[in-house]
């Protein structure tokens, strides 16, 4: 079953201690639906420049994402850029211009209304709001970050009343939960009206809250990270993704989202941009998504690991 | 089958935002031999001074250890004083006296060389294999610090090929290993002859690399952490014990252990110094080591979790 994902097209100039990327094809809304796009039918909504060209258009289409809710604005694409420590898990960016990202709009077909699943990445909450009111999917989630829970706080906490999940970072969901205890944020968090939680943890992993439980999931152990940029937002699609393929958001269906999410992200953390993202086999996410589920296994050793 | 810890005993001084504590009863062997005690007969070796008195022994007694090798020397007990963060993340040492414990020596008995598993918490690596090879255990593991990575690395790399586990924490392995990135600093460590090793995360929970395999065990989500001193000293305790006990170091029962390694660790911090890792139920280990292996199962959800 289709997935839309509202979010940010953006080109990235990345420096970590493996390389540089400049001007490279990013954003959440792409990470995202590359990582989906494994696992179902995906729309991106988004807005880009008139500098933005054919050929990362091209790498979105070669995973057969239906770009045609991407607007060209007058103006030029979004664009972040950042350095990354030595161990990879300080970023501190350097600079961010929002260029025609700033009056986004989400621009919406009134077939978009028949999505069952809508992923919202992390943008203005009232625009969150906006898309979810008009397309009233079945399964709903997104994300969001410091700026709005600073800047929109209201907004924020009224979102969370109707969509099913939030995915976001540790240190903003005790940030929104204003609790320094994780487990107490995260009960907090779901207090407000949201049917699941996932607190993304970087190279720890992620975790669930959901109704009475929870469930953590280790990230891959990933020998040559390159560049983290993305890992989130491709958790976040492989996440989804499985969801929308397997229409399963019962406990265990949210668990093996999870398994995926965390797949998802460990490819992405292998390369610059999409480079490895982008080019997936099945087979190469149904392997780590066996080994990730023999790394949880008390029973037994996983052969071949890392 | 019994277990040896040696390491220190020593009055610490603690404040969190949760409150403080003033020369309470601590040190790695004092939490390891708690912690290990509700699994197995537990032998601690280890000196105190002539300050230490009869209260501090009473607990440990009544705990069942043999305190028959803890030394009284001339002088004072080794204190330590530190002071942590508000998400009780950082921790910034206010004070480090030896004392006593700067001349340790440990005191062994002729009987302690049938002692099937020792644990050698972190003291001097040369101190730590002077112990191993008279003892020469079935079973055996070692902890160690930044201090005697960057003093003693040559002694530490050759204890490492005697011994058959190392429990650490993330920082220390990639320090240990000269690497930054922890999958592969731990295929370093583990190519100098350790037959497994435990990453220590703090609140993200603790890893697992032997042979071929991985397994990661999340933190028991403890929702007041009241102060975290000790808390890996009390894992590697319910690990340690877990595996005297079962007497299975195989790859399942090495992630069994983790199982109650993470657990004990959960307890310890919901108060300072021992008063809850002293005073715990197997009732109550069991139930959050059930509660834990639920939160690794992909197939349910934990009933009343958090």
């Amino acid at each position: 079953m289709p997935l839309l994902v509202v979010g940010s097209v953006a080109f990235d100039s990345v420096r970590t201690p493996y390389g540089e990327a400049v001007e490279v094809l990013g954003g959440s809304a792409t990470y995202c639906a590359v990582a989906a796009s494994y696992f179902t039918e995906v729309r991106v909504v988004a807005v880009v420049g008139e500098d933005f060209g054919e050929e990362p258009m091209r790498l979105l289409r070669s995973r057969e994402i239906d770009v045609s809710g991407i607007q060209i604005a007058k103006g030029k694409t979004f664009r972040w850029s950042g350095v990354y420590s030595d161990d990879l898990n300080e970023r501190t960016t350097l600079s961010t211009d929002l260029n025609v990202f700033e009056s986004f709009q989400p621009a919406l077909r009134p077939e978009d209304a028949s999505c069952p699943n809508l992923f919202l990445g992390n943008i203005d909450p009232d625009l969150q709001a906006g898309v979810l009111r008009r397309l009233r999917p079945r399964f709903s989630a997104c994300d969001t970050m410091n700026f709005w829970i600073e800047g929109k706080n209201d907004a924020l906490k009224r979102l969370l009343a109707e969509v099913d999940g939030l995915l976001i970072n540790d240190s903003e969901a005790r940030l929104l939960a204003g609790e320094l205890n994780t487990v107490v944020a995260a009960r907090r968090l779901l207090s407000l009206g949201l049917g699941f939680l996932v607190i993304k943890r970087g190279e720890y992993g992620a975790a669930l809250f959901a109704g009475g439980h929870y469930f953590a999931v280790p990230a891959y152990p990933v020998e040559r990270p390159v560049d983290p940029t993305g890992a989130g937002d491709s958790f976040a699609g492989g996440f989804m993704g499985h969801l929308a393929r397997s229409g399963d958001a019962s406990g265990r269906g949210l668990r093996e989202a999870m398994i995926y999410g965390s797949v998802l992200a460990s490819f992405c953390v292998e390369d610059f941009s999409l480079k490895r993202l982008g080019s997936l086999s099945r087979g190469e996410i149904d392997r780590r998504a066996r080994e990730l589920r023999e790394f949880l296994s008390i029973d037994g050793p996983a052969p071949g690991g890392p």
